[in-house]
C-alpha cells in the first residue's frame, strides 16, 4: 500500500490561551495577559496556594492551541494528557527547534532553582515574547514529596499546574515502572525457587504444557531456542541435553544486580532479607529496595526512542549472570512482553502547562546522582517538532552540570542524536556564599546571617564552583547563560559581581532572573540572552570516545569534568569492570552515581576541589538502558524518612478537595 | 447562601449507542444491535480478540447517554473515566433502583462466571430488555494477572472492553493505595528508629522545629495533644512529662501489624527481615509483604462512604500497639492527610463498558478469601442513583457465598445501608462434578474426562454444594436466583438436572446462561428471572448482632453458614480477641480470612463437610475499615509465581499497539 503524504503542521507561532491570574481579577483589576506583583504575593505565600489562584485551562484547548490532533491526545482528567508516539511520524519532516538544556552550579541541599528557571524561561519566551516554547520537566518521585524535599513543580509564579497533580501520582508511570520492575524481580527469585526444586523433566514438562492436548513453545521460549542454537521447534524432539540447557537459567544468585523498588522513602528496606516463609524452602538471600526512579526501566523510559526499542531495551536488561558467568537477561525470563505491556502508557510523555499556559511535558524521572536524572528523549524530540524550527525547547537535567549535564550530553545526546544549541547554567547567590566558605546549609535549618545579609567577600571566593561548571559546560563545546536565580535578600552589589565574574569566565551571558516572584516577565532577559546565544557558532562534541575501555572512560569524567587527580577501583569495581568487558559492553558510555552535593565524592567539600582521588566502590551494568554504572564511594538508592516528615504538613480538605501542606 | 434546589435526573430508559460488532459488520452484515453466533465464536478464540473486535464507543459519549454531567466526569484516555462523587449530592432525592448482588457456589480453581453472568446479567437487561442497568466490578490485581489466574473481566461474549485496560493499570486505584500504604509502613519503622536514637528534647525539637522564627504545632499534631488531653498550643509551653508523651509513640515492634504491600506475585516477600543496613542501627525486624489488594485501605476504598469517612477511617486504622497496650493509629503518626491525598482520586469510581455498549463502574478490590472481596459502596450507591427506580444495579461478590456474599450482607450493606433484592447464585456442572466427588480440577492442568462427558450422578450428589449455598443465602431472606453458567460441554440431561434441584431447594428460580458464548442474548431467561424475583417479598435481615462478643459472632459464621461444629482458637486468637475487647473494638463485624476451596478451612473437602471445628489461628483488626480479622487456618496473603506464569504468552505489538496473550 502506498503511503500518503503526512500531514504536516506549519508551526508558526502559537496564539494561546494565556490565562489571567484569577484572583488577581479581583485585587487589581488586570485583564488579559498575566499580571503579577509582590503584592499579589503577599496573599498567596506558599506555592500550592499560588498554583491554586491559578485556574489552569482545559487540556485538551491546551493540546488543540499547539497543533495536537484529537486522536494524539489522551485526556487524563482536567489537567493532564498523554501524548501518543504517532506524533512524531506526522511531523517526521517538521525541522526541530533549538534545545536548550537548564543545569546548574554545585547546589546546596536546598537547590537552586532549575526547575523554576526552566518554567519562568518558557513562561518568558512564549507568554511575553511570542516565541513557541515547551518546557520538559522529570516527574518527581512521591518519595521525597512525602519525605524531606517536597514537591517539585517549580515555585512561587513559575510553576507547572496544578501543582498537586504534578507531585502526586500524575498520570501512573511511576507505578508503570514500580510495577515492571517488581515483576521482573519476583520471577527471578520464583525461577531459582522452582529450578532447584524440580527435576529437569518436571520443569520442562511445566514450561512447556499440553493446552487442550496440543504441546508448543510460546513466542518468547522460541526466542529462546534461538539464542541458545536450538533451531528446533517441536517440544517433543528436544534431546535431555537441550531439556536441560533450554529449562534450567541456572542463575547465581550472589551476582542477582536487579533490586525491587518502591516509590517511598523506606529507609528499613535498604539492606534486608527474603524468602524467610517457609514455602520457600531455605532458599533465603539478601537484597534491597531501591527508590523506584532509580529502576533501570525509568533509565530506558527516559532513554528509548520508540515502542519498539523499548521492547528490545527490556528484553536486553541484565539481571545476574548463571554459573558459568554468563549474563541473564529480562528475556530470558520470559517476561519482556509482560513488562512491554506494563509500560505501554508510560512510554507517552504527559502534557500540563506552566502558570501562563505555556506547555510542558512530564515525562521520565529525577535523581541524577543515582540515576542519569534528565527527562526523556521522547517528550523533548516531539517537543521539538511541536515548537517548529523558531521555537525552543527548553529541557532539564539534575543537580549541578558536573553530573545531569554531563550525562545528559554524553548518554542521553548520544542516545537521541540531537545537539542541544545552549546550557543554561543556574546560580544562586546562597549556594555560591556556601562556596566561598559560607556556614552549612541544611534542609529544615534556619539559615545563618551570612546568606541573608550582603557579603560580597563569600560571593566573590565561591564563585570559582560557577567558572568551574562553565568550563564543563564549555568542554562539550556548546554556548552557555548563567542564569542567577535573584532571591529577595540578595543585593544589587552581590548580583552585579556574580553576572560579572560568570562572564569573565567565558560564558556567553549571565542575567539574574526574578521568575520566582513575577513569573515569566521577571525571566525576559533570561529568555533573550538565550535567543541570542542560540544563534550563536555551536562546536558540540561528546567527552569521551565510545571505544576506549571503561576504566579510561570513567577517568576522563573523573579528571576533566570534577578534577580529580585520578580514580581509584575497589577490587570489587575492578572485577565487575573486568566481567562486562568480557561479556561484550565494555562499548557503553557511562553513567557515575556520585553525591551531587561536591564536585568531588566528600559532600562537604564546596568551591572546587582538587588533589582528590575518587573512589570507584563498585560498578554494575544497566544494559537495557545503555550504560555502564560506576558507584563512586557510598551513595543510597534509598531516601528516608526524616524525624518530622513533609507528611506532617499535608491534608486533604474532604469538603473542597483541596490539597493543602504540599510545597 | 441558600442551596438551589439540586437538579434531579429523572432516569427514564437510556437510549443506549448499542454498537455493532466490529468485525461482524463483514462476516454477517448485521446492522444495530449486536449479534453474536458460534460462527463468529470461531474466529475469535481469545478473551483479548474478542474485546479487541468491538470498538468501544467513547467513554464521555457513554457518560452523557446515562445521564452524567460534564463535571462529574474525569475522562482517563478514550475507554475510561472517573465519576466524581458529587453526583450523589445532585440525586440525592432520586430513588434507587433494584440491588442485585451476584455471588457463587464453592468454586474450582478454575472460577465458575461469576464476572461473565454480572456481565451478561447487565448486557441482557440494557441491551435486550431495555432496563437500565449498571455492572459494578471489583479492579482485579495485576498480582494474578501475570501469575495463574489472568485478567478477570469476564470472558467470552460476555466482557468488559477494552479487557487490557481493565486487568492493567486501570485509573491507578491500587498503585494509590500501594502508595499510601507503604509510606504509612516506612514512617511506622522510621519513627521507632528515630525515637530509639534520639532524647525526647531533641525528639520534641525536630518535630516541632522553628520555621522563619516561629515555631508552632501542625494541626496534626495540635489533634495529637487533644487526644492527649494537652490543651496547650504554645510548643514553649509543655512540661517536660507532657513532651515525652507527645513526642513518644513507643510503638512496640513485636505488635506491628501493618505490612508492606506490592500488586505483584512476589513469594519471597512472604517473610522478610527489614532494617539490616548500617544506617538503621541494628533495629531489624521480621516482617512481610502482602498482596496490594489485602491492604486494609483497598477495604476502605470499598466500604467508605464519602471523602469524610474515608479520611476518618485512614486516621482510625490501627498499625500496633505501645508499650502499655494500647493502640497507635496512622493518625498518631501523623500521616492521615497524606494517607487522604494519596486516595482522593481513587475514591471516584472508574466508568467502562460491556461488549454491548451498556455501563460498568470498577471500583476496590478482590479476594475475598483474604479480604472482604466486594465492588465499592460509592460505586453502588452512584450506579442505584443513575439507572432509577426501575433500573437494576448488578454488583459482585468474590468466591462462593460462604465468603463473599457473607461478607457483602454483614459487612458492606452495614456499612451502606442498602438492602439487595436478589441474589443470583453462580453455578456450573464442572464444580458440581466435583462436589460430587469428581476428581481434582488444577489449573493449568488438562480436565479429566467426567468433566468433559455427562454424568448425571455426580451432578446430583455435588448439588449438596448448591443446596447449602441457597440456604445460606435464605438466612438474609433474599430471594435467590440459580444462574447455571452452561458450558459447551454439558448435556441438556445435566442443565435440566442442576434447575430441577434448585428450585426443590429453595430458589425463586433456576436458569440457563449462555452469555459466554452468546453475550446478552444468552441471559435474558435470567434477566426476566431476576426481574420477577426482585418484586418478591424481600426480608432482609443481618446474621448476628454487632453486639455480641467478638467470639460469639465468629462461631455464628462457622456454625451458620460454613456448617463447622464449633470452633476453636489458638491462644494467639483469644489474646488478640481479649486485647481487641479491652481496645474497645469488640463491637465490630467479623471479615473471616478463609479459603474459597471449600466450606469448611481444608480445601480438599468438597460439597458440604460436615463435623469440623474450624481453627482460628489469628485474629487482627482493621479498625480503619471496621472489622474483625480472623485468619482460619493457614491463609497465604501473597499469591506467588508458577513455574510458568501467564507472563509467558504476554506480549505487545510495538506495531498496532496490541496486547496479546491476555486471558
Amino acid at each position: 500500500m502506498k503511503e500518503t503524504a503526512p500531514h504536516i503542521l506549519c508551526a508558526g507561532p502559537w496564539t494561546l490561551l494565556l490565562p489571567e491570574f484569577t484572583a488577581a481579577k479581583h485585587l487589581c483589576g488586570h485583564k488579559g495577559q498575566l499580571k503579577i506583583s509582590w503584592l499579589l504575593f503577599v496573599f498567596f505565600s506558599s506555592d500550592i496556594e499560588i498554583s491554586r489562584a491559578q485556574s489552569p485551562k482545559a487540556v485538551d484547548v491546551l493540546a488543540k492551541e499547539i497543533g495536537l490532533l484529537t486522536d494524539e491526545v489522551e485526556i487524563y482528567g482536567q489537567t493532564k494528557a498523554k501524548v501518543r508516539l504517532s506524533l512524531l511520524e506526522r511531523l517526521k519532516d517538521q525541522p526541530d527547534g533549538k534545545y536548550v538544556l537548564v543545569a546548574g552550579i554545585t547546589p546546596t541541599p536546598l537547590g537552586e532553582g532549575k526547575s523554576t528557571v526552566t518554567i519562568g524561561l518558557v513562561q518568558a519566551l512564549t507568554a511575553h515574547l511570542n516565541i513557541n516554547s515547551f518546557a520538559c520537566l522529570r516527574q518527581p518521585s512521591q518519595g521525597p514529596t512525602f519525605g524531606v524535599k517536597g514537591g517539585a513543580a517549580g515555585g512561587g509564579y513559575a510553576q507547572v499546574i496544578p501543582m498537586e497533580e504534578f507531585n502526586l501520582h500524575l498520570t501512573g508511570d511511576i507505578h508503570a515502572i514500580t510495577a515492571a520492575n517488581n515483576l521482573l524481580a519476583a520471577a527471578i527469585d520464583a525461577r531459582i525457587l522452582h529450578e532447584n526444586t524440580q527435576s529437569d523433566k518436571a520443569l520442562y514438562n511445566r514450561l512447556v504444557p499440553v493446552v487442550n492436548g496440543v504441546r508448543g513453545f510460546s513466542a518468547i521460549q522460541l526466542a529462546r531456542l534461538r539464542r541458545l542454537g536450538i533451531s528446533k521447534t517441536d517440544p517433543g524432539t528436544l534431546t535431555e541435553e537441550e531439556i536441560n540447557k533450554f529449562a534450567r537459567l541456572d542463575i547465581d544468585p550472589s551476582t542477582i544486580t536487579w533490586q525491587r523498588v518502591v516509590d517511598t522513602n523506606d529507609r528499613f528496606l535498604r539492606k534486608i532479607t527474603v524468602g524467610q516463609a517457609n514455602t520457600e524452602k531455605g532458599f533465603v538471600r539478601q537484597a534491597q529496595f531501591d527508590i523506584a526512579v532509580a529502576s533501570e526501566i525509568m533509565a530506558i523510559l527516559a532513554l528509548t526512542t520508540s515502542l519498539q526499542d523499548m521492547k528490545e531495551r527490556l528484553g536486553k536488561m541484565v539481571v545476574a549472570n548463571d554459573k558459568k558467568g554468563e549474563p541473564i537477561t529480562a528475556e530470558d525470563l520470559g517476561v519482556t512482553g509482560a513488562l512491554a505491556v506494563l509500560m505501554k502508557d508510560a512510554i507517552k510523555p504527559t502534557l500540563m502547562q506552566t502558570l501562563e499556559g505555556t506547555p510542558v511535558f512530564v515525562h521520565a524521572g529525577p535523581f541524577a546522582n543515582i540515576a542519569h536524572g534528565n527527562s526523556s528523549v521522547l517528550a523533548d524530540k516531539i517537543a521539538l517538532k511541536l515548537v517548529g524550527e523558531k521555537g525552543f525547547v527548553v529541557t532539564e537535567a539534575g543537580f549541578g552540570a558536573d553530573i545531569g549535564m554531563e550525562k545528559f550530553f554524553n548518554i542521553k545526546c548520544r542516545a537521541s542524536g540531537l545537539v542541544p544549541s545552549v546550557v543554561v547554567l543556574v546560580a544562586t547567590v546562597r549556594a555560591l556564599k556556601m562556596h566561598g566558605g559560607g556556614p552549612n546549609v541544611t534542609a529544615g535549618a534556619p539559615l545563618k546571617k551570612e546568606y541573608t545579609e550582603e557579603n560580597l567577600q563569600l560571593v566573590a571566593d565561591g564563585c570559582c564552583n560557577l567558572q568551574k561548571q562553565i568550563q564543563i559546560t564549555q568542554l562539550f563545546g556548546v554556548p552557555v547563560v548563567v542564569a542567577l536565580n535573584v532571591f529577595k535578600t540578595d543585593s544589587p552589589a552581590e548580583i552585579d559581581l556574580v553576572c560579572k565574574i560568570a562572564k569573565q569566565s567565558g560564558a556567553f551571558d549571565a542575567v539574574p532572573c526574578n521568575h520566582w516572584s513575577a513569573g515569566g516577565r521577571g525571566a525576559v532577559k533570561l529568555a533573550q540572552a538565550v535567543e541570542r546565544a542560540a544563534n550563536q557558532k555551536n562546536n558540540f562534541k561528546y567527552l569521551y570516545s565510545l571505544e576506549l575501555p571503561i576504566v579510561e572512560k570513567i577517568r576522563i569524567i573523573a579528571q576533566k569534568v570534577y578534577g580529580a587527580q585520578d580514580i581509584e577501583l575497589s577490587p570489587t569495581a575492578q572485577s565487575q569492570v573486568d566481567r562486562y568487558t568480557r561479556q561484550g559492553f565494555g562499548n557503553l558510555p557511562i553513567c557515575m552515581a556520585k553525591t551531587h552535593l561536591s564536585l568531588s565524592h566528600q559532600p562537604e567539600r564546596k568551591g572546587v576541589p582538587t588533589g582528590f582521588i575518587l573512589p570507584i566502590s563498585d560498578v554494575r551494568a544497566s544494559i537495557g538502558a545503555g550504560f555502564i554504572y560506576p558507584l563512586v564511594g557510598t551513595m543510597s538508592t534509598m531516601p528516608g524518612l526524616p524525624t518530622r516528615p513533609c507528611f506532617y504538613d499535608i491534608d486533604l480538605d474532604p469538603i473542597t478537595e483541596q490539597v493543602k501542606g504540599l510545597f
